[in-house]
């Protein structure tokens, strides 16, 4: 039986770029360790959901560790939140937030000029003083970090049914938060939606008269006069991952986002000094701690975001330069003994360097430690086609981590009254 | 249209061993017929069930011939016992059995020491003598092939949905049967389990003072103190082989669970001499038949134990020799026409010959006879990487067969009233 250490880095993939030579990122990028993981290991490519479906992060990470997303997801607001440590309760809807910059109707700015937290926690409080509850809801407005932010709801009946009022995209209004088609309870759904709706309003009443406001115009900033909310996400109830795979995980990241899947899935969230979920995390720092804290756990979660928010900003040079720094960083997993750990890299998705969006294109993988040897020689988007694990979807991940690491069970065996293979995505 | 052999090499797959300098038994073994197919046909990796599962041997068997195995398996008991003839009526579940040694409250050995059927015959006779019924249960037990048996246990509402006392393992204890936490009645299930412990507490006390047993401990021999069940199966009621893909099959096999399987189906199961089901195994003699009943039959299947067995035993150097024995008497298969004959070749799934399990990596597989050739000169786990059939599922195998053999229904012609295609499982 293998331990695992499970990295993830964050919008890895990625499409060829003009000024790279009409290569990706991971090509271009000089990354000996890696390369040689990868001649020792066998490689495929990921469709984190299905083939061209871009994802999400909360989804591909959800998939990865064996989650259906379609059914398991509790919502990128409530894991997020998670993450940084709030608690949800039952009755309880939480909303990822933005500080946002609306001119006239038009959002002109997603992040407010990414207002720093010292102010938008004062916007937050500010808000929370003037409203308490709407149509028997209660609402709270946390601030988070720089312009992000989480919006509680909770009241009898509340439902997560309702769209999202951020439109993800500038020079268009806010959306109006409808209840979805398909929901279960239309009634709720409706009743959520409209106090949702009758709070934003006020909530722009508020920010629009807020000292705060008036200074940062005055320091030609732009105001964070609206708040846009999406992804709705109860208190997550998953069946932990220590239940359905075996494993007693934790989790090395710096991106709550991140911590807070770990966190719902009942990992030990590690936090590591320089773990920032920025560019300037400390990848090294990241690392040392897996193979220090690798005897201690089976699983070890390590995920690094710089390469999403660098696609997301559209830098591939930035790109290349944070996969060769993180590959640098990444020689002292050569320490850890094939025999006992299985290496498993890949990327949750690919953003575009070029669009700065998440792309539907499937991401390169690799596991190193006892596997069969393909004759891919390097981890790339293109060699990987090549690669002996073939095109493989998200939910196939822990199936073929188990059976690496030599703790998957035989189909059919019935030494449990609720055998493991029974819930495997086995059809997938 | 072409008939069609289909040869099962069990437990074909494996990974690489540092002994054969970090190739697989298939890298290493000289098979130049089995090349030679593969040169001249195409050749792919089968996952059996999906990604990243081990099957269980019979599990994979009933995917292969395209029978859905979360579905439509009867139990691995029910179809071993088939295998030997034994005849199972309605209101009965078999059991397989195996006769080991607990020393103290942990199995020590799950085969007795591999205990002659002279003796475990025998044994089994004075436990028939002693019990014969429990809470309105009536239990039989036979012992077929050395420590190997059956256990019928029929009755009223006799339930297959509990669980095995076989750990599949040495140094524990025997598991408790239970009910299935989905069992579809569970109070049938609790009925079946409460009797079946109380009759399995019963033969350890018969097993114990048998003079059999005395006779063993005092030649040094482990006793045969104890039985493990598993694989509780009910009397076959499947689609028939023939009805299903319209093949009239014949099934050339030594092991028991293979005969069953072919037996459950409808095929004719066609005994030659010196087939055996072990490492010594006349292969020859399995290909010689094969090519002489293939004029009566449209469909033969040959299937040989031995390289599991191998595999089981962790003995890589005898998988290389035996997978070479097996190529050179496949020799005669070349004077099959590759107009009139499609010839299949894969194994049920992947032992390691470094744990001795099964392992959920895939099987290479290759059809020669009128297909497509890709560019593979080699059958081997790696080569089969840039086959052209691709990564196939177990039960993607049989729609393939009827294609290549020039078989297959269009897909949406309607010329029956229950179409073959809408059985086909074309969505996996």
């Amino acid at each position: 039986m293998k331990r695992v250490v499970f990295i993830i880095l964050d919008g890895l993939g990625d499409r060829p770029i003009a000024d790279l030579g009409y290569k990706t990122p991971l090509q271009t990028a000089f990354k000996p360790n890696i390369d040689k993981l990868a001649s020792k290991g066998i490689v495929g490519l990921v469709h984190p959901i299905s083939p061209g479906v871009p994802p999400g992060s909360d989804s591909a990470h959800l998939a990865y560790f064996g989650y259906d997303p379609t059914t398991e997801n509790p919502g990128r607001g409530s894991l997020e939140a998670l993450g940084y440590g709030i608690k949800i309760g039952y009755d309880t809807i939480a909303f990822r937030v933005n500080f946002a910059t609306l001119s006239g109707d038009v959002i002109i700015d997603r992040r407010a000029g990414r207002i720093e937290s010292e102010y938008a926690s004062q916007l937050a409080e500010e808000v929370n003083q003037e409203i308490k509850s709407i149509n028997g809801f209660n609402f709270k407005l946390i601030n988070t970090l720089d312009h992000r932010g989480i919006l509680l709801v909770s009241g009898s009946n509340v439902s997560r049914e309702v769209t999202d009022t951020d439109p993800h995209t500038i020079g268009v209004p806010p959306l109006r938060c409808k209840p979805l088609e398909a929901a279960s309870s239309p009634e709720n759904a409706i009743r959520t939606a409209n106090a949702v709706n009758r709070y934003l309003r006020r909530v722009r009443g508020v920010l629009c008269k807020s000292e705060v406001n008036k200074h940062r115009m005055e320091e030609g900033k732009p105001p964070a006069n609206v708040i846009l909310i999406r992804g709705a996400g109860v208190k997550p109830s998953l069946e932990s991952f220590h239940d359905r795979w075996g494993f007693k995980a934790a989790c090395i990241a710096g991106g709550p986002l991140y911590k807070g899947v770990a966190a719902a899935l009942g990992m030990d969230v590690i936090n590591v000094p320089g773990a920032t979920g920025r560019v300037d995390s400390n990848f090294s720092s990241k690392f040392k701690h897996a193979t220090r804290i690798i005897k201690e756990y089976d699983f070890v979660f390590i995920h690094i975001k710089a390469t999403d928010i660098a696609s997301h900003d559209r830098k591939p040079l930035l790109k290349v330069e944070l996969i060769e720094k993180i590959d640098h960083e990444m020689e002292i997993l050569s320490n850890l003994s094939s025999e006992d750990v299985l290496i498993v890299l890949t990327g949750d998705h690919s953003t575009s360097c070029i669009t700065g969006m998440h792309t539907g294109d499937p991401v390169p993988i690799l596991f190193h430690g006892g596997v069969r040897i393909d004759e891919v020689k390097s981890f790339d988007e293109v060699s990987a086609i090549a690669g002996g694990l073939g095109f493989i979807r998200g939910l196939n991940i822990m199936p073929l981590v188990l059976n690496a690491a030599d703790r998957a069970e035989e189909f059919g065996i019935k030494t449990s009254s609720k055998p493991r293979m029974y819930r495997m995505h086995y059809d997938r």
